[in-house]
């Protein structure tokens, strides 16, 4: 198809979705905008909630807003706000702290989980003969293609806990494991190519030599089903940043499957996980339930713009979500090989729906410069190193004819 | 004295503040705030910078500010900002993360500058022998008396780094001390009493036996000198949502000494505290300098109203607010023996100037009560298990004339 006829398929396209609606809730303009997958776009819901909690919660009520403007149990109900999204019950979920700092309390909580590494031996790892744990899992495996901070931190993960990190690709994930696996940490979606994992299998995988899997959701939650507990999946990660637009920096969450919470042993043991935070005792209790993933002081303003933010997920299905991010991937490509000359660019993303995310990555040469050019015509993706060109699609607010418009500015680069 | 001498005085004190005018720039009522070291009040420079971030920055710039706002900076350089006020050269503070989160990397940094624990051994933990670290550091110290996270977080530093925790009465630190000592996590400022520690001479004795010395400063920053450089402080933590104003759960700091900079090596090495963050490599690079303290995307909501808020220190010296606060504790006990019936209230609070922070600690039967009623009267201190009544004296903005009425009004309590 040329140009005459992507334009009306693009208008019908735009016509049919029944998720076009939701775009009025975010402010836009007249760029399209297709780097939700780095930072979502300013929700309507947000600037006034945010005026609120400084004027009034924080201005006027102060100190007695902990209580009576709902501060301190904002990680957990915030949660339970996220939950649904990623196929989750309520009551697993807390919100708080940065993906690398949630990555590090799950790393070490899921060999702790595994009865895994040295740290848990009779007498210490100061004790003689060091030897490895109960069932002698020693080796904690990381997808190698990882986003970097969770392979940094994993690393530091193993070296305080006595493990190994082995790096691996996703696909040689199986073949990988083994009894010596405490625990696995993989992404659902690849923050490069936009390449979706198995969760499913790789979690039955995982499961079938005993170790435990923990989930990197920043580049799925909000932009396709992921089915935490359907899967069976022990841990899990992300951030809130991208598909559920809390804005710069909004708080991250963690995940502790609801059997598993009562042996979840954190690095991070702050007082908010406490079972009585108030009662400030030198020994340290840890609280029931998804609690005890907090640590110290929630930073509100963020977390509360994070609050009003997920209220345009109200009566949205997560499965709704999905269909129309294939369907604007699929017509991204389509317009890409329709209107950028055969040979300048190379689609990393799989063609198979069932292995794609909520994103397109192109290879190109000179793609710092291409995105530059790109967004000074108001096509906005992001580069990544060494030659990618990475355009995220945000179902909510993203339709059919910015997509058509992306790919035609992107064919006059060349 | 009785009431119409202290009225008085209180009207003479008052006229006589030079600081008296940065009142103006709080949001204040006609409640009598005296827990501004829970939560500072709202500085009136936060709103419109607020709202300016989260309408123009993010809404209007969306991902562009990262850049053109100065957003990946302000770790560092709203830390830069803080810094004169705890006595710091620049480029030796970052800020990000909840307290607990950075007594978390100072813990287990200073473990590792001091070479101690297990973790650094040839062949690691789980070689043969389980020797402890080069010069057999193998104690952490901690404040016996301390706020509740320093000793878990502490605590679970230890176990992940082979160390032992041993909590000890600051006063009884230096005669614990030994070549054992890696490290001392010790608070300026105690939570509850007020008690101010000798910080430059506890240092001093730490350093005499090799150890590193962590100071907590999140009750003395903003209300008295802290002298980091000055006395050789290796590591220091604190908030910013008490004498610094920052907003309810606004991010910590922390400080690691410049010659210690490049051997400060954190456990939450995440991408933001990369030498290279976007070249997004597999291994690992840590920063120079400071920045090696980051570690996920920062919170910049929250982070840029802290930083509005700091604009208030603008010309004001802190020896001006020491002045004021030892003035104001003062002048709050003295009030407190003439108007609250002899044996009713026990004070915590040392009399000596050398040993007194910004707070007094009031001790007093039903002591939840009493402060649930003073509430109610509009005096706003906090309540601290078991038996304390806590008033904050934030010289900024509390004038003498609150601290009479708070007095006054303590004294109808009984």
């Amino acid at each position: 198809m040329s140009e005459p006829e992507l334009r009306p398929k693009a208008e019908k396209l735009d016509a049919a979705d029944e998720l076009a609606g939701l775009r009025a809730q975010f402010v836009l303009d007249d760029t399209v905008y297709l780097d939700g997958n780095s930072l979502g776009a300013l929700p309507r819901s947000v600037p006034g909630r945010v005026e609120d909690v400084v004027r009034r919660q924080w201005g006027s009520l102060r100190i007695r807003s902990w209580d009576e403007s709902g501060w301190w149990t904002a990680p957990e109900r915030i949660g339970d706000r996220i939950a649904p999204l990623v196929g989750a019950a309520a009551g697993q979920i807390v919100v708080g702290d940065s993906t690398s700092v949630n990555v590090f309390k799950a790393v070490v909580g899921a060999v702790r989980l595994a009865g895994g590494g040295t740290e848990g031996q009779p007498g210490g790892r100061q004790g003689p003969g060091g030897k490895q744990g109960p069932g002698g899992r020693d080796e904690i495996l990381v997808d190698a293609t990882t986003f970097p901070t969770d392979g940094y931190i994993a690393a530091s993960a193993a070296r305080l806990t006595g493990c190994t990190l082995r790096p691996v690709a996703p696909e040689e994930v199986p073949d990988a494991l083994s009894e010596r696996t405490a625990a696995v940490l993989l992404n659902h979606v690849d923050y490069r190519t936009g390449r979706l994992h198995d969760l499913p299998s790789l979690t039955a995988a995982i499961h079938a030599v005993g170790a435990v899997a923990i989930w990197d959701l920043c580049h799925s939650a909000g932009a396709l089903p992921v089915g935490l507990d359907e899967h069976g999946v022990d841990l899990a990660v992300g951030c809130t940043y991208k598909y559920l637009n809390g804005g710069p920096g909004s708080p991250a969450y963690l995940y502790v499957r609801e059997d598993l919470q009562p042996r979840f042993d954190s690095p991070l043991p702050g007082w908010n996980s406490h079972a009585d935070p108030f009662g400030m005792t030198p020994d340290y209790t840890p609280a029931p339930g998804a609690l005890r993933g907090r640590v110290g002081t929630p930073d509100i303003l963020s977390m509360l713009a994070l609050e009003a933010a997920l209220e345009v997920w109200d009566d949205v299905p997560i499965e709704a979500v999905r269909a129309k991010s294939l369907a604007l991937t699929d017509f991204f490509l389509e317009c890409v090989e329709a209107y950028v000359p055969e040979g300048a660019v190379e689609s990393l993303t799989p063609s198979a729906h069932a292995e794609r995310g909520s994103q397109a990555a192109l290879r190109c040469a000179g793609a710092g410069d291409v995105m530059r050019r790109l967004i000074a015509r108001g096509v906005v993706g992001d580069f990544r190193e060494p030659d990618v060109l990475r355009f995220g699609f945000t179902p909510l607010y993203v339709g059919f004819g910015d997509v058509e418009r992306a790919a035609r500015v992107l064919g006059e680069m060349f």
